[in-house]
């Protein structure tokens, strides 16, 4: 049609936007893309919130878009090898696990459940990548056809990855306001399905990799339960059960319903116990089958230092050293670790673990990255990080995993005047991506927002793999790429968390430069 | 199994209920089974409560479920046939026509739009008729498999029926919260359907009605527009939008997808107009098939008298008098006044509509009624109404839709001496149905109820029908039973209305006595 302009967010009139907001908050209340309040004042109580989103998808290049979705079986795979090489972790992680006291928290549960023997080869992965679009000109503030774009990690998350179902529904959703011509037929004519809007399943994508581990899990080990299901580790009064529950739903929907049950975190050592073969057992008075044998323990929780006092550390020992797949293993876990990144980045590591070419696809995406330690090429990023006017490209990243805690451009010297120089390796130090601008309209409780913004592609994987005999091969039994998550957020904002209220949920819309 | 007691609520651990409570306010989350907070300060809010809802199905004797279910569908032929019988409705509403404004405006819209000759001869109807059950026994408190269960018709609506999603959300959420055994084994193993909670999809059933009159409108009648699509009328700033929006993305999501727009009452007239062959075009910048020809007008608003101001009578008459298909016309609107639930009670009336089991089967489902007219019965039930002592037994109804202003038992007298006796004959006196209470969970933002409840079954129909060409007979192309809604309030409560916070849904659990 003529009035198509890709390059552009459509032109609504006032009216139009009214109808459109209308559309999209009833959209998101039938459709559960909620947020819902917990610490309610009574128990019948459920409020809730929607999910801050953008009123239209925004254009994305198609071809970064592609490559993204192309090579996640690459890091699928990479990373399910990486986290069977312990002694590849334990180099790269060493400065953490002396004085990050999370990484050496978690190492020491997978130390001591090593020595109690890990009866388990299978781990489940559901991971997700997320990138950027970098573009070298520094005065570039909006696409522009003519530039050559660029796709860069900005991290890759292999623990309590967040945002399938939530991402699911925004997807439909979009589908649904082009079909209705909410947006005129600003993506096409609104009889056909655009082209331009990536269709996404993640939700049947999660649900099918974890009925995959269930499945190779096989019948009962023990002699105390006649049933296998998939236990689900959650944070307790947890305000984002719209982005968990659908994959139980999608478990217990299949024709042959997988039993899946919540139990929260700090609750674990009340519920779990081991049985004569290291099997995992669930029970509970809301669980009709217990003790029920877990086949998988997919962890939505036990990402917080805190979650780790005494109980939080025996409870994570328990479950890693039962028969219960887990998703992920202590291993994998550690591997969402920027410091994880920035090893990868080095020169020669990918080519341990992959082919020339996968390594060539996979070098492709990363932004530089260096060490802060006493490396030659950690003396030259402390200078770089040291100094005001050159730390103004970079991002200065602590290695936790998740967008929070970074330190942006010209406050890198003065923060790190305040850090013993002893905790610096803890840390890297990371080029800043240059992504261009582009005119958004956003919509959450806190308010609308209209002007420059600035999106991230996740695309989620899941992962089977199988510890060889030789406990360092790694044999991949189930490798997928399941769909994708964007998310956009006004251009002052420098971290992107839809949970705290800095991040909208969007859709790419495709377009060829 | 045997701890199943269908003639009880299941019995639950406090450890049970707790993950039942969150169980059941997350599946409301996660499926739209919310009302929406209107009046919001800011457009980007959209916040929402849960319906209120029972924790687990309730008992019902199955025979008078099964009967509910089997007569739906001669109900749906009645009501279509008494729709077409102008000079029946005329007699019956005479008293209205002349005392009640809102009647009085509804007939002559229809008086208009017949002079100005209606042109469609086909009509939709999409109804629910409601049922309580009646024990003889006057000290009878609470279900007993001794006593001879009987169905009574509460009332039977026509217009602007609701309920269907939130009752079909609701059931889905009763079989998942059996599956996973939140219920323990009380409905019978958590891994078999179970046979007592009947399975209920009346958004499909809504949706195939729809589609069939759409279907049956056929291609556009004009040279306006080269489409059809349905047109929803709805109220403005309504919170109940999850009983509706499942409607148009049901008819979005078909194979081919029914275009479906919404139109505030209030605004009709704005967007609405006739083409030369009476055509209903329907224009608006949020439809860029503009001007949609109409196929199917669906009222979800104007029950109210207030909505018809001189503009919203104008805007009623431009669309009874176009060639879209009503659901429903003014005359199948006016069948829903209790004075016609209480002129087919009347002996002779139904004979003149239903074969002789057909009568049978519908008679069996009244409840007494009377006229508070000047005939012999009416001189009676005014005698029954203004003594105290019997009119313990009845509910005096005014002819409005809808179960609000309802006067119970021993208020009547007083009430009837207020109300000029020129007046009376537009209330109805109906027996009071002695409806066994049995014990209930209820659970609201209002917050929690425990204890004796009263349930109503409510069965949806679409029928499609066609006036004969005698302008008296009736063609039925399409009826069907479509599914069903069942509510529950505390005993005590004498209305039940769940949008305002007196009734909660629920399932019949059903029980063979």
């Amino acid at each position: 049609m003529e009035d198509i302009n890709p390059h552009s967010p459509p032109s609504l009139s006032e009216q139009q936007f009214d109808v459109l907001i209308e559309s999209i908050k009833d959209y998101q209340i039938t459709h559960g893309s909620l947020l819902k309040h917990v610490h309610q004042a009574q128990a019948s109580l459920a409020l809730t919130r929607a999910v801050p989103v953008s009123l239209f998808p925004t254009t994305f290049p198609k071809g970064c878009f592609d490559s993204a979705v192309r090579i996640q079986e690459t890091y699928n795979d990479l990373y399910a090898r990486i986290s069977q090489d312990e002694g590849f972790l334990f180099r790269v992680l060493q400065p953490l696990i002396q004085d990050d006291p999370f990484t050496k928290i978690l190492w020491n549960i997978h130390v001591a459940a090593k020595q109690e023997g890990l009866v388990q080869p299978l781990t489940l992965g559901i991971f997700r990548s997320d990138y950027m679009i970098h573009v070298s000109a520094e005065d570039t503030i909006l696409f522009d056809t003519g530039q050559n774009h660029e796709l860069k990690q900005v991290e890759f998350n292999t623990f309590s990855v967040a945002g399938a179902a939530h991402s699911d529904i925004v997807a439909g959703m979009y589908l649904h306001m082009h079909k209705t011509g909410a947006y005129s037929s600003h993506f096409g004519d609104p009889a056909e399905i655009p082209s331009s809007i990536p269709p996404n399943r993640p939700i049947a994508g999660l649900v099918e990799g974890l009925a995959s581990a269930h499945s190779a899990y096989g019948a009962p080990k023990g002699n105390s339960s006649k049933r296998t299901g998939i236990l689900f580790i959650v944070q307790h009064d947890n305000f984002n059960i719209g982005d968990e529950r659908p994959l139980e739903y999608g478990l217990w929907d299949r024709p042959s319903p997988i039993p899946a049950y919540r139990l929260e975190f700090r609750s674990i050592l009340k519920h779990v116990s081991l049985g004569p073969s290291k099997e995992l057992l669930f029970s509970s008075q809301s669980c009709p089958l217990s003790p029920l044998e877990i086949s998988v323990v997919y962890f939505r929780a036990g990402y917080e230092p805190e979650e780790y006092d005494a109980d939080g550390r025996a409870a994570r020992l328990l479950l890693e050293q039962s028969l219960a797949i887990k998703c992920p293993s202590i291993l994998s876990h550690l591997t969402t670790f920027k410091k994880v990144q920035q090893a990868l980045a080095m020169p020669g590591v990918l080519e341990q673990y992959l082919s020339p070419p996968q390594c060539s696809d996979i070098r492709a995406t990363f932004a530089p990255m260096y060490p802060l330690d006493t490396s030659d090429l950690g003396l030259r990023a402390r200078a770089l990080a040291t100094n005001t006017e050159t730390a103004a490209n970079y991002i200065l990243k602590p290695s936790l995993e998740g967008g929070g805690n970074n330190i942006y451009g010209e406050d890198i010297p003065l923060f790190l005047s305040t850090v013993p120089r002893g905790k610096w390796p803890t840390y890297i130090l990371m080029e800043y991506i240059n992504s261009p601008a582009q005119h958004g309209n956003l919509m959450s409780s806190e308010g609308s927002y209209e002007g420059p913004t600035i999106s991230e592609l996740g695309i989620f994987g899941v992962c089977l793999w199988r510890e060889g005999r030789d406990g360092r091969t790694v044999e991949v039994i189930d490798n997928r790429e399941v769909g994708w998550s964007f998310k956009t957020k006004p251009e002052e904002m420098e971290e992107m968390s839809v949970v705290k209220g800095y991040g909208f949920f969007n859709s790419p819309s495709l377009v060829d430069y």
